[in-house]
């Protein structure tokens, strides 16, 4: 039983100082990738970590690694990380929290004098908000292989800035090859972003997964006509026909829990109070944790699509356009959370994450899985974030545990004979 | 039984001939209110007119009243006439044949030698389509006092071009007053602009009234959350609660059929594909040709979007913003087109009109119907609308014949009497 605890009012002292490079007025935080601010949080976190005894390393995508050394060098670091760039109008803990709690653990590790047979490393990812250069999760996303290093270096920002160049520019092209990384095991902290585990009530989310997803544009095409000469047995609504596609998105998201079913976007063409529309373009977002449910919610789609055709003579075309593979974390690493869960006396439940993160990516090639902690009424992407000092505690003191049970504690005895081995 | 024949081929020849000023490429016409084409337009017309033996006027608004004259002058003429001016992308039907088939009546008169008790007189109204300066209907709106002459002169265009301005300059700023207008009698001949004459394989609309115009904003206000991390039951989306009062406007018209109600205006915020849907803006169109329906469907209205709000936890305001009550036409001149139809052995049905017409400002200070006709699907404001000569000719032909009735034939010995009594 693993019940070592963390330093909370250091780790809440340092997410506040790094909140003020980029502070907002709203008490937001506001550090896009690669910027000014962006070098100014790195800077300041290297030196924390520097000061915690780490050696830093940075590599070819910007993405830093922070090294506690292990009692056996030999063995794949156990990793834990996020992000330090944050939304244009983001908050305080979005990314943030899982860098200061994997630095929070190192110094814990350090006060307590524990030795951990892997090294501990710290990664800070780089551009996982997506905010300024698009896609999200850049850094991740290059070391596992999902995108081509030179494809992201000459990604461009609105102003035509290149990604490589603002690397270049902030000091943070490192050397360090994005290939061959490796962890013993990998997870990440991070605030849920949703409403789950403050509706449950409960101190911390063991996640066990991603959710899959499937992004569609649909249009529909009705005939325009007059409002008022054209009565309604002679009228071809499209507008009124994707009332019936967003309610069936909706009944399907229901009859596949937890799945979910959003359409987020929609135009209606002419948009003239006085013209029947004719033509609707819609997304369809539908998400589930389990492929074969995501598979089947996919055909129920397609089979109310051809039901509402028929029953409107409204055409609807569908353009499944992106599909996202379920993340499955691995059971060794899920366990670990869970047992730090239990084993510090906090409520707690499996989750599965509804958006993208880093530790996606990292379980494409590592052990992998997240602690979830709660965020006042679910809100995240918004300068009103909030999360309290005690939620934070608990989520890294879990943290702190996992982490020591995958790195493997060892005694002094040990680690001489470690030492010896060599 | 009143069975006067017009002149088909000379209707059609004027038509093609007008709609070759502004004449588009794809077959319609643009000839936009107090342009130079309008001027055009409305010279060659009173070239027609006059070379028909009628005297000319214009109004302060622009107006072109064209007499012929009756045996007995002291009496109210009958009137007739539409409008000259088109959409952007309008067709060559739309206003012009009203116009163009009371020319032709008073060709076809002047042909048969018939005389008539009351003068006949063919009115042209300024900028009926409201497209560049709005509102529509303006110069027949101006004569039954919906608006002040002088608010209506000082409209200005979107290149900032006053009205008034733009009549001194293509020389329509006429000296007589817009005030003290009468007609015995006034029947506006239209196309249809709708599929109903189509649909039931009718020549002539028997048009009773206009309907009633109810006209809302709503505002849907729910709760933006995370596409990805908000589970369906802990969602408050403005979107899908939308669909139900969109398809509520629908049951509500089509249970007090022949109302219509439409939604064409909506717009989602912040309308993004990863984001639930926080706010919808849309318009609602309820029309009926009773009032005390249009009153029920306004209730109903009021009904539902209080159970929606209740079941779904999404606000919705309500902004009523413009009430137009229903027009019933003059049952006189309702039975003097109707007799016509059925004299000349043309199919027709009562109809009500769906959009507004000049002839729905007349009716408030005159007797007055009006004469549909088909048009190709239903299909108006557009460059490819289309009629047939022989559509044009059943319009006007009952057009002549409900004028008659209404003028009275007069015999050459009753002329010689009023002659005398002068």
């Amino acid at each position: 039983m693993s019940t070592l605890k963390i330093n909370s009012d250091r780790l809440w002292d340092s997410l506040m100082e790094m909140a003020k490079i980029g502070g907002t007025e709203k008490g937001g935080c506001k550090r896009l990738a690669l910027t000014d601010l962006d070098k100014q949080g790195r800077e300041l976190y290297i030196k924390w970590a520097e000061e915690a005894g780490c050696s830093v390393k940075v590599d070819a995508i910007g993405n830093i690694m922070c090294t506690r050394p292990g009692e056996d060098m030999s063995l794949a670091p156990v990793g834990t990380g996020s992000h330090l760039d944050t939304q244009p109008t983001g908050g305080k803990f979005d990314g943030v929290f899982g860098v200061l709690a994997g630095l929070e653990v190192v110094r814990s590790l350090n006060d307590q004098n524990i030795k951990t047979k892997h090294p501990v490393e710290i990664s800070v990812w780089t551009n996982e908000e997506g905010s300024r250069f698009a896609p999200a999760m850049m850094g991740s996303g290059v070391v596992s292989g999902r995108f081509g290093l030179q494809e992201i270096l000459d990604t461009t920002d609105v102003d035509g800035l290149r990604l490589g160049d603002e690397l270049e520019r902030i000091g943070f092209a490192g050397e360090t090859p994005v290939t061959g990384r490796k962890f013993h095991a990998f997870f990440e902290t991070h605030i849920e972003q949703g409403p789950y585990l403050e509706a449950e009530n409960k101190q911390i989310g063991v996640v066990t997964g991603g959710q899959g997803q499937r992004w569609y544009n649909a249009t529909l095409l009705g005939r325009e006509s007059h409002a008022g000469t054209t009565p309604m047995h002679l009228r071809c609504d499209a507008l009124l026909a994707s009332t019936q596609l967003i309610q069936k998105v909706e009944d399907i998201a229901k009859a596949h829990a937890p799945g979910c079913g959003t359409v987020g976007f929609m135009q209606v063409v002419p948009n003239s109070r006085n013209t029947i529309p004719g033509k609707i373009e819609m997304s369809i977002d539908l998400r589930h944790p389990l492929d074969e449910e995501l598979s089947a919610m996919d055909k129920a789609l397609s089979e109310a699509i051809a039901e509402i055709e028929s029953a409107t003579g409204v055409a609807i075309q569908l353009d499944p356009f992106w599909y996202y593979e379920p993340i499955h974390f691995d059971e060794n690493c899920v366990n670990a959370v869970r047992k730090a869960a239990n084993d510090l006396g906090y409520s707690n439940m499996d989750i599965i994450a509804g958006a993208g993160h880093d530790a996606c990516y990292v379980s494409d090639f590592a052990p992998t899985s997240m602690i979830f902690t709660p965020c006042l009424n679910g809100i995240s992407h918004n300068e009103i974030e909030s999360t309290t000092q005690e939620e934070c505690e608990a989520g890294c003191s879990v943290l702190l545990n996992a982490i020591v049970t995958m790195a493997e504690q060892v005694n002094e005895a040990e680690a001489a004979d470690l030492a010896a081995a060599k």
